[in-house]
């Protein structure tokens, strides 16, 4: 229970502002909560919407100031920049084609960026922002919330003591049905966008939530990929973008894998799910239940450690705000993203320095990462599944 | 999905203060997030330590105004009353002993409460408030969590609607472990305050959990109780309140329950749960997984409803914020309290007028029954578990 | 994996008959292939139905000796004392009303009894039983065949050595569903008997199943009970027999527990459950998984001990067939008090001898026992929950 | 509850032989209990082991007539052939390398064959087995017998009446933790043997359990295999064989799949799992709680179908023999596998015919199959995981 009563509230909450996550979003809406939850943040700013309709009733309903309610991100980076209370950090929640332009702006305003992932739509624009993220100096966080869940701050925790020996079999996966059907002809907001490759780039699932599985396990084990082969499917006829992918997965230390993500399995939410042997033990972790990690000590019974619980170590519990048994979730675990966001944020304005070695969010170079595993993946599967480096 | 975006937003956030929750206690800082989660609470003031020390350094903590953190409630009813800025509403997160003169400061001073469970140590007390509530005609919210998961929701309106026929039995509990030693002698306030009849009243598992366990039967089930019958016990050598409860139920339409509490039943963290069964189907409900409801209609296979997911409705639907797979857990099901709270509060700041029907939260007659099912069962043991009336 | 390859198979197979568990009977059958799981009974003769048609046809279609096939329970006793090649063994599946006569029949013709649960239909007859086996010294095997799951024995151990510390709390139920309609009318034969108190006995659910759930708890804890508090209901209109069971439990010891018997809970199959609490750690067990036994020491993380995995001792190990996660059943549960009683029964046999201390089946003194809670909840109940001892 | 009572009965048993299942060996015991289960099959003769002295304690153990406990298959094979009270069938219950011979010997001295799996330890002495099956006419049942779990039933039964659609993606998974460390130099003859390709064949994992999820993905699809690409590893150094496995799939439909086989997976028993997905629902299922099938019809909640439950069908219901919530296990299904074999010896005793169309068992030709399975992974991983025929 370490997440409220920092001295730093003190000093006031960061001002931010939001790009896209207007009415009809998904996800803007849990950016929004996730900055609430401990305090940090307040927002002030939008440009919610490329609709300038749907961006000023997006911003009234809001409750921002309509002179800060804007009708395009560059207009709102100009605009803040120049305010004496101007934001200090822009939340980025659009289509993913729309991070590069959308970060760009506000990073060359010496504004701090916080964006959804996967972290562009193209390898060039992931290398174009990551070069100027390094240029500029300014804090850069990936939302791949996953990383957030104290139980997956535990899992990590327990990989670098040792805990799990040499670690050899990684199985990550990440089954959804929400699009056994073809819902992005029927209407369907998030599926049309995220189906559209101009949109989202060449990945469907693979990029929506492969990546998440993908980072999450790189998070955990620390593992650095060698090389993978991939078999991906478009399921559902005249979908643009694949719907299901088989990935196996060679690390360089020889370590395997094998990655699924899929849209079209029916009786599956958000079952992202990690598991990970090593030579002196195992731990698997679902994301449904997420304040749950087996964990097996080679030769003993299983373990169930739960958040907090005994057995839970410092890891989780400085991202954890309420006692074992009662349950934290997917909100939290995002919240613990822009609580990490908050504390690189603060060391920045008050020092220009960086935070502790102890804050763990996700990165511009695992938004490469990221983007270049999706691309890899389509480049291995179009060459019949031939291995393929990063 | 439904919380976020009331057009009330823009009529600004409910200024609030706050009785207790300084540094060291851990329910205040429970109400201060679920406060938080939707935007619609500012913390301005508060009361929060009986140390005058501790209620400073607490202010300071949360970033209060200092001259709005006072160090006595009756002080700060009688500021804030007078401020043009003044707060609406307080939280109570004292000791049970505190809440009714809390209450009743700030009632007098025309200030809307919420208020943490169970309502008061003494059921003298809880009905004094119940009158003054009426009296003064201002919102007044106790804090029955469980009530505000949006498969309690579920539950409730599935028996409602009729889907469990009519109501045989009640299957209700609320395990802990963390007394199962003395730890009130080991320098652990929470464990002190609670185990002091003093400051908790005479109950302990049962004014603890037991009422938790009690109201969210009576919430899920509408049902009324005739009489119980209990069997209390205080395993822990010294322990002044009891520490494990049994008790039998008889509801006045002749259906019948069993309600355990304990807080020495090791391997249990808050393992709530509630499991009731009629003539035409069954539900199950457990407070560790609590996105997930059990519900087996006669005959039929067992059917996982997940919220938000297939067979999930709108009772439900209206206080969840993530889709389907993507857990909620206990700081929202708090948050709903508090959301139907704000409802309560903008519905009598704008009309002084009442929320919608379907806005529903414990009230002030719910905390008088729990002290009454507390008294009973203690009552009732001291009388060889002789059935008692509430 | 313990079971197979004594020596003793080199003897031959037990000789044993059968009475009752013809055509449309249910636990006749589990008991002919518990007897056949290890090899080491024959089923030679059977008086299988008191319908002499019925009786005929069940026995050809088990391939019996159409000799050995008889009339009635008093004829087969007779004939087979008198054979050389008589069986040795009888078991007894009929009603509970039955089982007195029946048995005696078999004892006084030197011969042993294996005994389908509750040992009878009154307690006066249970005890005129019980002396019956003194007197007779024959082996008398009473089938609550629930204390043969391995995990069951592991749980006993565990509480023998001291791993729970002292018991405070103990928590027993075994709901069902199946009589959630009145059945009895519509024609199911098992339903009909097992609620028609001339066959049964006084208890309909509390008999049926609230014995188990009572001797389960005896079992694996060893507490002997001082009083109990029984609230029966009959919730199915015009029932003759209660349908639903609330008790409450006080032990010799000090220790507490609540038990939960129900034929009206949709959802429930059998849902045996056992659950136990002491001062050092506490179990949990379920009889529809029931090769894993949840152990938490106090302040440790769960373990989830499964059967012949690490964690799983030699009391579990020597009634185990199959390596650790091959689960086993209800089957190979109920053939280990058959392997047991056969263990008894050659010891016997060889030199009028007892069986090891290790060889641990239910006796007649624990039928007696078990009549005595039936009654005793029956009792408690007609005077409104009183406090009643055994 | 349809297996016992069957009119055969009354022809006596089955007579049957093993070869191989001695002392200390595990799957030996397994057949015997599963032979003997539903009273269809009495052991009559063997050749327990290769080692003389360990062959004649072994039959001494099980009962056998000195007579019959042979020195060699070759040598009981002749002599039972001559025998008019011969053994009419034979179970071979060896290391993988000695089916082959042992299958010839009997079936060309006009004996039934029941063989564990894989078939053999060459995709050559395979199809020779096949053609010599087809030559002589005799039944030949191979115990893959994950396919006679009644949930495994159902869920074909399922496929098969459409309630799936068309299928998509196969998940089938077989993690295990024996291996984690080299037990095979440490005494474990099980290890021994399966570590051995002499014994086992090229496969390690893929052959010892690899092989029986293939299996179960094909018995329950329907699907055909196109081509597999295998990364196969031996992460234990020194070890013959792979010990994991990682596997994709491409059915000849356009269904996907993935298949993991490990066998240094802590905390991983014998968690064989298996996945299906299509256009109109999803099925899983585990082998460690066999008793289970989760069905979601695509848009609807996930249902909990129990062996003989609501929902349960008749494919399921021929192979159950208790009540739902009473669990069936491992050696349940093993015998499900024996009655369907008894069934077809029966057939064959009867009318030299064939048995119904409903009687299901694993054949020579999956048998076939399954080592070419083998093979093609070991291939394919040896060729940079090229994707590979069967």
């Amino acid at each position: 229970m370490a997440i409220e009563g920092r001295s730093e509230r003190r000093e006031g909450p960061i001002r931010y502002g939001m790009v896209g996550g207007g009415q009809g979003a998904f996800i803007g809406g849990v950016h929004r909560i996730a900055a609430r939850i401990d305090g940090e943040f307040a927002l002030v700013a939008g440009a919610l919407s490329s609709n300038p309709e749907r961006a000023r009733a997006s911003g009234a309903e809001l409750g921002l100031d309509p002179e800060r309610t804007y009708a395009s991100f560059q207009e709102m980076a100009k605009a803040e920049a120049k305010r004496p209370d101007g934001i200090e950090a822009v939340s980025i929640v659009t289509p993913n084609n729309m991070h590069y332009p959308a970060a760009k702006a506000f990073l060359e305003a010496g504004i701090h960026v916080i964006c959804d992932k996967p972290l562009t739509s193209t390898l060039a624009d992931a290398k174009k922002l990551a070069a100027l993220v390094e240029k500029t100096g300014k804090v850069f966080v990936l939302t791949h919330n996953y990383t957030g869940y104290p139980m997956i701050r535990q899992a990590r925790e327990m990989v670098q003591k040792g805990q799990l020996g040499e670690i050899r079999v990684v199985q990550a996966e990440y089954p959804q049905d929400w699009l056994t059907e073809k819902v992005e002809d029927a209407g369907s907001r998030q599926a049309a966008w995220r189906t559209d490759p101009k949109q989202s780039g060449v990945g469907g699932s693979t990029g929506d939530i492969g990546t998440h599985a993908y980072n999450l396990a790189r998070f955990v084990t620390g593992l650095e990929l060698d090389s993978l082969s991939a078999d991906l499917d478009s399921f559902v006829a005249g979908r643009a973008v694949d719907d299901n992918a088989h990935v196996m997965l060679r690390f360089k230390s020889g370590a395997k894998g094998m990655l699924w993500a899929s849209q079209v399995a029916p009786g599956n939410e958000n079952a992202l799910k990690l598991r990970v042997y090593g030579t002196k033990g195992g731990i698997e972790w679902s994301q449904a239940d997420p304040n749950y990690l087996w964990y097996t000590p080679f030769g003993e019974p299983r373990r169930l450690i739960t958040r907090g619980g005994a057995g839970s170590g410092p890891a989780a519990g400085r991202v954890t705000r309420v006692p074992p048994g009662h349950p934290e979730g997917y909100l939290e675990g995002f919240a613990n993203i822009y609580a990490e966001a908050a504390r690189a944020i603060r060391a920045a304005r008050r020092r220009n320095g960086k935070p502790g070695r102890d804050v763990l969010f996700p990165t511009v170079h695992d938004g490469v990462e990221g983007v270049a595993f999706i691309e890899a993946c389509v480049k291995s599967s179009r060459k019949n599944a031939a291995w393929t480096k990063l």
